[in-house]
């Protein structure tokens, strides 16, 4: 991580290329400039950042520093805490039953797409879930509203971003008592939260802080301590949340350090707030290019359910979709495939990518409508 | 990954600083320097590694070859699968019992030190332990003898070579038509293996194969398939094993680059039979330092069981362990105390710790004696 107080440097980016991949988030080249620099030597300290080991006070000012970076970030409370875990959102898709039901046997789920649908299939292993309201019916168009609650439910579970459907919760749910838990893998820090509104906020690193085989978990403290017994210590929150003064397993070091570089990124560029505006003028750039295309590019989700990060499209004649994504590339816009289950066009717009992106894609998108429209 | 057959470039190391810390092994210098180069542009291809999508055809490359390079190191047989998972040891601690049970209630574990205990730990979570043998008793001075195995034990369970107490199984147990299960995270690629041996081996890669947050699992088939229904997905090695054909999550992309790379390595430098040489020449010189010191360091395990990569002793003075570790410091030799559990001096020797540190460390111990004995 860069020393202190001193600003992460500045790094000119390669001109005209961009990669819209949904599995995995640009990172901000200023922070792989600082990695590139620290990887023989963290700080000055001599240690290759790669083997800082986990036990020694290089690595616990790594943590303390992130930790205190995203809290800064997000305005995270101190009745919440905050995780470093091993994997991504699969893992705490068995995480949170695991932790959460209580002794309880039923558990709520709001289904808008294709990873509600992951994340239902491993708690069934778990409990009862009762798909508390779904958007199946109309292809995942929208997100489904959330009806009243049963209140024996151990929580209510939404993905705030589909990824593979492009849709995003613009409003959260009320959930009243029952905790509301969001596995926000794909949207993490991509706009500012009220944290008080969730029990458990869970993201995957590798779109938007970083690197794969991380999982950033913000769970409220009266929510830590009850795991059922059988739950392996790398997925308890309570054995990982002593990990401050305690380790009981290997955190993965490198990924936390690259994820401090984000926030760090992110705070140098106004914090999340300017991160939301600049989200949201990228997102619109695309769907305006859609929406003036008279119907050549077509968006399946309702206007008011669209996601920022991950806009997806299909054309009227499909058969367009792979002259269009190989048209792309060779104007240096890469990974536009939709997702397998869909198929179409995807652009994701995680925090890394420039709006120069967008745009560069926008204006494509019009010419390659004209071409043949 | 340094292209197709393109050997890693050869890196001048900084002379004079060694870090024998148990927690992370050193990274090899020319590892490094190939991931610094690649870092904003794999191979060419655009891409940061950093942000590899593990969809596309470049991150299969680095699976494949990274998956080629490890079969051939080991030799491994084509009736075991190969698993890059997600954590370390720990969720292995986990997986192993929620794998291997099979409907069975008991598991037989061997009692060699402190990651013994904690490896039972967690297997109590999901049946009854028997501990076959301990060397408890002697203050874990040796690896137990395995006695006769009762056959209704569903897998044997072995820590290959203990960091903590510096023990080392030089002789594997025989355990017969029961499945043996070796954690290897501090030895695995220190040394030639009989794989057909095992039922399963695993590794956490942040000793000899790069950082932490991946598990290498080489898993005999017929074992996989069988995990008990409340596994989680991502410690489910069948779930793992189709990774090849359709991934289940998003797998520690880097960290997996980063152990392919280190494959590389050991392979341009003669495999791990040389490696086996270079790491007994090089903790035979602390261990002689040690027995010509004449019982001013004490090393409390028997010799036919001491560890070739973690050497622990003490002095028969305690007093004076600050005083050394201070004195080892300013010589640029880092990261000697002993696990706080045991207390004294570990010396760390992990395959990239070059014939230099071991022998630098030996002259320092010898003169460190003569001053102070």
């Amino acid at each position: 991580m860069a020393e202190g107080g001193a600003a992460l440097k500045v790094a000119r980016v390669a001109p005209g290329r961009f990669d819209f991949s949904a599995a995995a988030g640009p990172i901000p080249v200023e922070v792989i400039e600082c990695a590139r620099s620290e990887l023989h030597d963290w700080r000055r300290s001599g240690t290759p950042v790669l083997s800082l080991p986990f036990t020694g006070d290089a690595f616990r000012e790594v943590m303390t520093e992130t930790e205190a970076y995203l809290r800064a970030l997000l305005g995270i409370p101190d009745n919440y805490r905050v995780l470093f875990m091993h994997g991504g959102a699969s893992a705490q898709f068995a995480a949170v039953p695991l932790n959460l039901l209580r002794g309880g046997r039923r558990a709520c789920y709001l289904d808008s797409g294709y990873w509600s649908g992951k994340a239902m299939a491993e708690a069934r292993r778990y409990c009862s879930v009762e798909v508390a309201a779904s958007s199946a019916d109309t292809g995942y168009d929208r997100v489904p509203e959330l009806p009243s609650l049963r209140s024996d439910a151990a929580y209510c579970h939404i993905v705030a971003n589909e990824t593979v459907n492009g849709v995003q919760y613009h409003a959260f749910p009320e959930s009243g008592d029952v905790p509301l838990v969001a596995d926000m893998t794909s949207d993490f820090l991509t706009r500012p939260l009220d944290i008080t509104r969730f029990g458990v906020i869970y993201a995957g690193a590798q779109k938007n802080l970083g690197i794969a085989g991380l999982a950033m978990v913000v769970v409220r403290e009266d929510l830590v301590g009850s795991a059922d017994p059988a739950t392996p210590g790398i997925l308890d929150y309570a054995v990982q949340a002593r990990h401050a003064s305690h380790y009981y397993n290997t955190p993965p070091t490198f990924a936390i350090y690259l994820a401090g570089l984000v926030f760090k990124w992110l705070a140098e560029r106004g914090g999340i707030a300017a991160m939301e505006q600049a989200n949201r003028g990228k997102s619109e750039r695309v769907y305006a290019a859609i929406e003036r295309s008279g119907g050549f590019y077509r968006c399946p989700v309702q206007a008011a359910h669209r996601s920022q990060v991950n806009v997806c499209f299909h054309f009227a004649d499909d058969a367009l979709t792979q002259t269009f994504l190989a048209a792309a590339q060779s104007e240096g816009l890469f990974n536009l495939a939709g997702h397998p289950s869909v198929g179409g066009v995807r652009a994701s717009l995680y925090n890394a990518m420039p709006e120069a992106g967008a745009e560069t894609l926008a204006q494509f998108m019009t010419a390659f409508a004209r071409r043949n429209g």
